[in-house]
């Protein structure tokens, strides 16, 4: 049993902030047992970890990410998406083949989640069964929560990144068969990368390993126009780029993230709203690509899950407190243009970032008892010049603070150190 | 004479970086005397001042923000315009009487320019003459370039922050009598806080200012709709906003900088073309309040100068360098909606921040010969792990750096260092 005590800031509902100044969690075998304003006599006599006028937070998700890019975050901004696929990022991925250069890349990567206060990652790897086993095994020496997906592609990009039907699915499952444990901190997801680069046998494999073993699914989904055309051409015989998924079982029959989606509309809307396939909203990412401005309040009013994803290299920072500014940002622009559809608030935001995205970790992302205790611990002192109230200090930190404000991470109820990088 | 040695990056041209590998600027009493690849004969055995492996780049200009905003900064960005003003700004604003007040918040101010890189500020102040020259010796002390504003208002706001047609002109004229010298770092602009808070009266004496001293003017143009309409109202003879101002004199008969014009178009479009005002971007407020995409592409198209300008605290943030970024991706978003207008390269947003919208300010804002040298150094070291080409690292700076990269900061030829701030 820990005892944890700070203001303690979280969204149980959608709409409104839970506050409780000098609050107090109790956390036993890494979940929440109660938040209490005053620490109850059962508790009395118990050990207290006092944080002082720090702020107690439920930790990060991100639930869109592509690990290899790593190294191309931040660069080649001006190009875009063809050429920028054709330039960077199939040439960086193809590179994952040594395994010291991915353990190089992915020791930052974890690295920098870690320092941007992200404990649970679902993260695109390469095709290659080594990095992608090293990935998953830096994320177990972190301690830090993810899944895992080894990318499944076989058309439409370069050579070095694809494989047969046969190593998909014996990569796949040697993967599954490692790492596919109840309640594994760390486990694999069945990631085709998008429909244009898997052809149709690799896509029936997914979406049978996915049913076979029970795993969830992630993938892209409407990001761009071009994109959906390309789609229509390829499934011909599918209503919409969701249906070209559905159609091989990677739709919501197992638990689906998918990526975008700034197009999503009409059948499509309405099959994720049914199969209750969550929405990895990536605003950073879809101003940078030139994508547009994902519909977020309709995915809300329709009841279809939602989380956040940085998205890098195509967004341009792994901080998801950074991205939750750029989804109130966008969804601001989309109401100056379209004001029946109001613009989210902070309290949805963080909810979306925390509650709503931690979904696909299990209970994840609140700090209602019975979740898992994932939490940061922010020292806001510098930001606090002039005796802020607590919603304003946490507003504050969202859209001023960055790393250098988040003081002590917790995962699963584990205070985790500072991962190494190699040099 | 000083001889400064690092990788220089600046922009002589719009559309492209001028890169020189370790290279040397040559400066004396604060002017550039030559950039060059190799030190020349004639400054052999000058001693040089080498920075190694660092970038050496022009310092940033912020040509429109809100010094009294500084306390609201990253708060109440829930609300819609007219209640953060109302509920916020004002009220922020009207503490300005008090100078001791005006001291503590306007130290942080110049001490966060500092801290992010800006050396050249247009600023409004309150209508507070007292904390008006407080502010301006501030950046005097600093040594840090600045237009300030003493803000003239009159109508549609607390009657605690209006003042008589009287009491403005004898205010503004004591104020020019002590601040309006030729090459002088800190200087007055006089500025009318927009249309609306202004009477015929009042817009009529900030004309005849402008023209009597010949000083340069700023206000605020064509944010919102609802703000052009309501111009409109009160200015019922004018053909447009931008008419609103022409019309006492205040639309480019002296240097004008207009805050945001997202909805400029037409007539307004073609009168600032003609009478060369300035364009201040203030793209990061424009997503915050749910202002709209300005036309930047359309402002170079036109030959309009432009310039950025972090507006805080409708801005989040006082960084310029993340200004440029929010600036491209707001060009991203509007290319996505209408391919008409290419969106903004690296090299463009640059040159907007440096050399374009330093020329509110003189010389300034490129490493050409005669241009005030006003530069930052930036370590990069940590963000440069993979040996990334050096324009790969200037834009890895922008997308991912913060102040803590910033080494030295110079101001017309001094190294400026870090303002003192009281507690």
């Amino acid at each position: 049993m820990q005892i944890y005590k700070a203001h303690i800031l979280f969204t149980r509902e959608r709409t409104q902030f839970e506050v409780i100044p000098n609050g107090y969690i109790a956390v036993d075998d890494g979940k929440i047992t109660g938040v209490y304003n005053q620490l109850p006599a059962s508790l009395a006599g118990q050990p207290v970890t006092d944080f002082g006028d720090k702020l107690l937070i439920p930790a990060m998700n991100d639930i869109h990410v592509h690990a290899p890019q790593y190294r191309n975050l931040g660069i080649a901004m001006d190009l875009e998406l063809l050429p920028w696929l054709d330039n960077y990022t199939f040439p960086e991925e193809s590179k994952y083949s040594d395994t010291a250069y991915a353990e190089r890349m992915y020791r930052r990567f974890v690295h920098d989640l870690w320092l941007n206060g992200t404990m649970r990652t679902a993260a695109f790897a390469t095709i290659h069964f080594d990095s992608t086993r090293l990935l998953m095994d830096l994320f177990k020496e972190a301690g830090m929560g993810a899944r895992i997906g080894k990318v499944d592609m076989n058309r439409n990009c370069p050579k070095a990144l694809t494989e047969t039907i046969e190593e998909a699915v014996a990569n796949n499952e040697a993967l599954i068969a490692e790492y596919a444990k109840p309640n594994a901190l760390v486990s694999p997801i069945i990631t085709p990368r998008f429909v244009p680069s898997c052809s149709p046998e690799l896509l029936t494999v997914c979406g049978e390993l996915a049913h076979k073993y029970n795993l969830p699914v992630q993938s892209h989904l409407s990001e761009n126009r071009n994109e959906i055309a390309w789609v229509q051409q390829l499934e011909p015989e599918s209503h919409h780029y969701g249906d070209a998924y559905n159609r091989y079982g990677l739709f919501g029959d197992t638990p689906t993230v998918m990526a975008h989606c700034v197009w999503t509309d009409g059948e499509e809307l309405a099959m994720m709203r049914d199969k209750q396939v969550m929405i990895a909203h990536c605003p950073s990412s879809n101003f940078n690509l030139a994508s547009g401005l994902a519909p977020v309040r309709r995915f809300l009013n329709e009841g279809i899950p939602v989380g956040l994803g940085s998205d890098i290299s195509g967004g341009n920072h792994l901080s998801i407190f950074r991205t939750m500014v750029y989804a109130i940002q966008t969804s601001k622009i989309r109401y100056c243009q379209d004001k029946s559809l109001p613009f989210l608030t902070l309290p949805e935001i963080f909810w979306i970032a925390t509650k709503s995205g931690g979904r696909l970790f299990g209970k994840v992302g609140s700090f209602e008892q019975g979740y898992e205790f994932d939490a940061l611990v922010i020292n806001d002192h510098e930001l606090n010049h002039d005796n802020y109230n607590l919603l304003h200090r946490l507003e504050r930190f969202i859209y001023l603070g960055d790393d250098r404000h988040i003081e002590h991470r917790f995962c699963r109820g584990r205070e985790i150190a500072e991962p190494k990088i190699t040099k």
